[in-house]
């Protein structure tokens, strides 16, 4: 099926790299706008609190300040600020600006002013009368009798039971799981538990709003979801989607986080009240306590298993900590169940989910979506099994893996009827990503844990070596579309609009490579434009890995309806049917040798005859989401006496179908495995017994950076997907899923200490091994 | 075939009204640019002369200077600004700088500096060795052999006849004239000339230049024609089409002035050399001298009629000052012919023309094109016929005006063989406009001439009627093609991108209204958006009185397929077949009454079933150019003892099709006819023996303003043209190209003084009441 491709496959050079690296790429707040106001947010210091007033007189009163508003002052609409597709399966849980608060963080009031120093001393003179409610951190708490109810109000909908604090719930299975249990000749049983992490953009959330020439409301803004924010703030505003136009420049990461509406409404608000330019950009302490972050999941697994290792049924039971409000809880947990729950194939499957309201900041979208809380938890089961059953933890995972021609059917059954059930696998690369990972890794080294002990430097050092699969989607089938404009130039080159989204990914360079590549032209003559929603087709953003795959199969295709235009003239100029005749390196080309440049192409339908623009829009939407798959191995020192855990070298083997841009792939997974290097090792949120973030900087949030890491090795195991543009899934997500797992095991397979619950901190290692007591 | 509507024909508010009269429409000056750079042009005080040698590095040493540019520092690319289609049908006579120049305000060099101040400075500081060349002003003298020659480049290709300055040679028959006028019972023979008079754009030519993030080179310029404007400087510059973006934001008029590229090469040739914003704005006296103008002609007009009033023979000759440089001087005298040849039927017909080279400023195009020129000596010639006939103006012209279904063959014979002739006339309301516009002047009153004495405080004042037909035509047939893309937003709403360039026409409204016509909704559902060479369709811009029939029909077409792509999503809402639906006021609405919103079809199509933008992009051409007719009429006053003629009413009776906005179209009539006073009453460019125009200042050069107007009717005798979308024809050039002839006439019925050379200023009118000697 794969063809030999001109450009798709290749390393050009990302379009905006020159941009990038000599600092002239506009980001939201390198554009000059005079008469710029500066917003601060005032966020509640109570988790859980009622205003019985708010007094904001004095703080208008100030010199300098243009608006303050509180909920006094804006429309009440229940909504989700999640960024998904509408209506949102998200629970409308969130007013813009309540008279409650719901976590240390929530948001009180806004002001506008012409410094930022005058918008803080605003917010200190804003008095706010709080009632102190009681409040809860503990997810299996929330959902006792009696606990405080933390959404008590009659306009919130899609929350599954307010009483109980449960925002979601998620329930699914194959077969009978109990029956299968008692066919297996082993049962394990084991919990695993995730924490609050954050997602960590280099750049913060930042919005820019001002009103256009025909009052308009534009949004400047660092935002993955671009025709959503437009979509979600005319309602919450209540003014048409049409006096609202959103821009999204160069952004500076995303990875979940910047799918939320977070600040574009209050901007706006502001703007709209003040009728001034306004800017609202989150500190570092803001982008931990009022952003967003990944769900921490307690996961509680039961799994049985044949004696040769054949799994007879799986149970995955989790409990999700939503935070303060709901946003992604439903469908975070639906992608933990329907990617975890679908590796290995087993008769009998049960997933039962719950998403927990807490008086804690909230958790969102972060790459992965709830398929890294699975896998973890997926994953260390897995080497647990094997270790019980006395079996190579690859030996183990290859009697059960899903294969080439399969469906699994929890997808199915948590896809709740929606067409494109079952998904069928047709790319599988899953067989070559362990075995070159295993390779690549030295998996044949490995001894059985815990490993001897070696003394380097007087220390003493295990190395072990583990590994871990996981597998992900591309887009969400039947529901997301992406849609593109291309139009031909003169000069042979074309403009191609689409509202997807590019954060830094490359996805402005994939575009420019399957258009090129349709075209037959150099990357050069493609000018991606992305994203505005005036002026680009409809998107529904960045997420769900669904850029390359979805959005890039509409530029495909219009590309196609273009290519097709081309041959048209092509055929009249040269009097040669179209079937006869290509488009290669700018030119139509005749199998006869004849040719004529696209220059004199666009000059002859512009110009000379017949006249039209050369130009097509198309829309793409899927009812296949094709599952990336990854194979990941650690290698891991741990010091026995420290309990230090240092990373030697790891190895990612990923099947993304046909990898457009080799390199940019490389890059997100070497990205990926920073982030979750993070998650494995250093990361955590932690919050005092009033709420309050304590570590809310990365001196004391220890993220992982480029010299921190280990040796990365990655390897595409590339395959052919015949559903996706020039053979390509999704890569975005794939690699975050199971280095944490992966390292876990690796860890096991160093001391025989068994790490259920990341970060793999030194103290929590040692204990760890203290208890254990193998030293 | 008019079918009743619910959005045209109506008098909508632009929509650019509210940001225009409060002051915030953004033109090309309304933004700010950090670091933006002030340039001059130095322009040749001589008529005519080489350029020894140019010294400019005192210039370039003076602190603040940036970037000088001289011949010597620019691609030598002969080229022509002319802002036409591909290949230009123009003389490639120009580089951007030459080594000679060619008439006083020719372009020397440019500077761009820190402020003006410094950039004047600069060009004081530039060192200019002339070799002065005899020159020449009148076109007579410039054929003649042994005159100087001013196109003497070998590189200069398209001019018709270098050696003899003939820049343009136009020359087609009909029949055989000499014959006709064999048959003919009476021959006149009569010269007509018209003067250089300006557009006088309120707003002057104005460019800004930048780079952008991908150092491409955005281009904002006052411009009628973007994408020429894109094509012709990328050739100027030697860069590729797709380094440049060109924009073109609110314009305070164009006129045809704005057609050709003036500024926007030396504005970006100085970006491109110091990489910095640069901003080129014409002076007044720049506009003046600089820029364009109406190409003065004098018409050679021989006519033989029967006793009837029966033409069987018209003959013209036409000699065209051109200026310094070709430009639209070959079109504007096809246009000349094609128009005035085409009112009367004709056996024999024959037109003859040259445009020529003279050292004075460079004609160009002017609303009208040609035609005010062929109609003020066509209709003084009518006049002199039928008073030579003793016959009622209106009743000769009755006996041969053209009629509904009739092909002018003239148009076809300059047509040069291209498509679309012979041009049918379909929609035909001349006879109507000449009924309505004679009773509403008043016609009955009028006596022949001259006018019986009225003296009015004591004045000697003579009153007298005249009148004056015109055609026109509604773009260029076979040759320029309009494109436009629309898609749906959640609001039902609908983004449209055009390249079509609203000069203050009010296009956009035009469009917008289009739109909504289709579409079924209010015109504030509709944003326009023009036009920007990155974001927009290709549009050859705003000239030929093309916009509404060529680039509306665009529009149109787009819609209309927006429109099914909504009937098929409603179709499958309601369940009910597509036939059997329409789009009414926001809804898709069954013949049963069941309906459901844009809105609720639009979220679905992108959120619910079968996603898909819907969206849809349209090109149009024409090989029909709908003629737009115009009926004249004027009542003057002119004192016989001062020459003052004063204006007492003016009649506009056009026929324009289906006036898609009654009272923009008649805003149309009212700002042509303001030009058209000015022609024939008080314009005039007026040089010196050494070229130098003396009176480039609103001071000595008079225009007409609104309060200098007389009393105007406009009457739409409107018809509905079956090819133009819903009816329209063009309105932009017809109702210029008949007052002043309509004026002449009626000073001759009010004085016995027949004047054939605007403008009609007291000296010539006394002077000639003075030779007539029959006050």
């Amino acid at each position: 099926m794969k063809q030999p491709f001109n450009v798709i496959g290749q390393n050009k050079a990302r379009v905006d790299a020159v941009k990038l690296a000599t600092g002239r790429g506009t980001f939201v707040d390198d554009i000059h706008v005079p008469g710029l106001l500066h917003a601060r947010i005032l966020h509640s210091p109570h988790p859980h609190a009622f205003i019985r007033r708010i007094e904001a007189a004095a703080a208008r009163a100030l010199p300098g300040v243009h608006a303050v508003l509180t909920h006094e002052d804006v429309p009440r609409v229940p909504h989700t600020p999640a960024g998904q597709g509408f209506p949102e399966p998200s629970p409308y849980d969130a007013v813009m600006l309540d008279h409650k608060v719901r976590f240390v963080g929530d948001r009180v009031a806004v002001v506008a002013a012409d410094t930022p120093e005058i918008a803080a001393r605003a917010l200190e003179l804003i008095a706010v009368d709080y009632e102190l409610l009681p409040f809860l951190f503990d997810p299996e708490e929330a959902m006792k009798p009696g606990a405080p109810v933390i959404h008590d109000e009659t306009d919130c909908s899609g929350v599954y039971d307010p009483k109980r604090n449960i925002a979601a719930h998620l329930s699914a299975s194959i077969g009978d799981v109990e029956a299968g249990l008692r066919e297996s000749d082993l049962v394990v049983e084991r919990e695993y538990r995730v924490q609050f992490v954050q997602q960590c953009s280099m750049e913060p959330h930042i919005t820019i709003s001002y009103l256009d020439e025909d009052d308009r409301l534009v949004v400047r803004s660092s935002t993955q979801v671009p025709f959503h924010v437009r979509r979600i703030i005319a309602n919450e505003l209540q003014i048409p989607v049409r006096r609202i136009r959103v821009i999204k420049p160069r952004i500076g990461g995303g990875f979940g986080g910047k799918q939320e509406i977070l600040l574009e409404d209050l901007c706006g608000a502001l703007t709209l009240r003040s009728r001034r330019p306004v800017r609202l950009e989150y500190t570092r302490a803001e982008e931990f306590h009022a952003a967003r972050s990944r769900h921490p999941q307690i996961a509680r697994m039961r799994c049985g298993v044949k004696r040769d290792g054949r799994i007879m049924a799986l149970e995955m039971r989790v409990l999700e900590n939503a935070g303060a409000y709901g946003t992604h809880s439903l469908t975070v947990l639906s992608v933990t169940g329907s990617r975890a729950l679908s590796l290995y194939r087993a008769p009998h499957i049960r997933f039962e989910a719950n998403a927990v309201y807490t008086n804690l900041p909230v958790a969102g979208a972060f790459r992965g979506y709830g398929a890294p809380q699975g896998f973890f938890a997926l994953e260390s089961l897995a080497d647990e099994l094997a270790e019980a059953l006395e079996m190579d933890p690859i030996a183990f995972r290859k009697v059960n893996i899903v294969r080439e021609g399969d469906s699994p059917p929890i997808a199915e059954a948590l896809g709740e009827g929606r067409e494109g059930y079952p998904q069928l696998i047709r790319s599988y690369g899953l067989e070559e990503c362990i075995s070159r990972g295993a390779a690549s890794i030295g998996w044949s080294r490995r001894t059985p844990a815990p490993a001897s002990l070696s003394v380097v430097s007087e220390r003493p050092l295990r190395r072990g070596i583990g590994m871990a699969l996981a597998m992900q989607a591309s887009g969400i089938p039947g529901v997301d579309m992406g849609a593109a404009s291309i139009k031909m130039n003169e000069d042979g080159s074309f403009n191609v609009l689409v509202g997807a989204t590019d954060l830094g990914t490359g996805a402005d360079t994939m575009f420019a490579q399957i258009a090129a590549e349709v075209l037959g032209v150099e990357v050069n003559q493609v000018l991606v434009y992305s994203s505005d929603t005036d002026m680009t087709p409809f998107d529904p953003g960045a997420y769900a890995s669904s850029t390359t795959y979805i959005s890039g199969g509409a530029v495909k295709k219009a590309a196609e309806q273009v290519r097709e235009q081309i041959l048209q003239v092509g055929s009249k100029l040269l009097e040669i049917r179209p079937e006869d005749l290509r488009c290669e390196g700018g030119w139509v080309v005749a199998t006869s040798g004849e040719k004529i440049s696209f220059a004199d192409i666009c000059l002859s339908s512009l110009y000379q005859k017949d006249q039209f623009q050369i130009m097509a829009v198309a829309s793409h939407l899927s009812y296949d989401s094709p599952p990336p798959f990854a194979a990941v191995f650690a290698e891991v020192e741990v010091d026995m006496e420290t309990g230090v855990v240092r990373v030697i070298k790891l190895v990612s083997a990923i099947d993304c179908g046909v990898a457009i841009n080799p390199q940019m792939a490389e890059g997100q997974i070497e990205g990926a495995v920073t982030q979750a290097m993070g998650y494995a090792l250093t990361e955590e949120m932690v919050h005092d017994d009033g709420g309050r973030m304590l570590n809310q900087d990365f001196k004391n949030y220890r993220i992982y950076t480029a010299a921190d890491m280990p040796e990365l090795v990655t390897i595409l195991a590339e395959t052919y997907e015949p559903t996706g543009p020039f053979g390509a899934k999704a890569i975005a997500e794939i690699p975050i899923d199971a280095p944490a797992p992966a390292i876990a095991n690796a860890i096991f397979n160093a001391t025989g200490v068994r790490m259920r619950q990341p970060p793999f901190t030194p103290e929590k290692v040692l204990r760890a091994i203290r208890e254990r007591a193998t030293i």
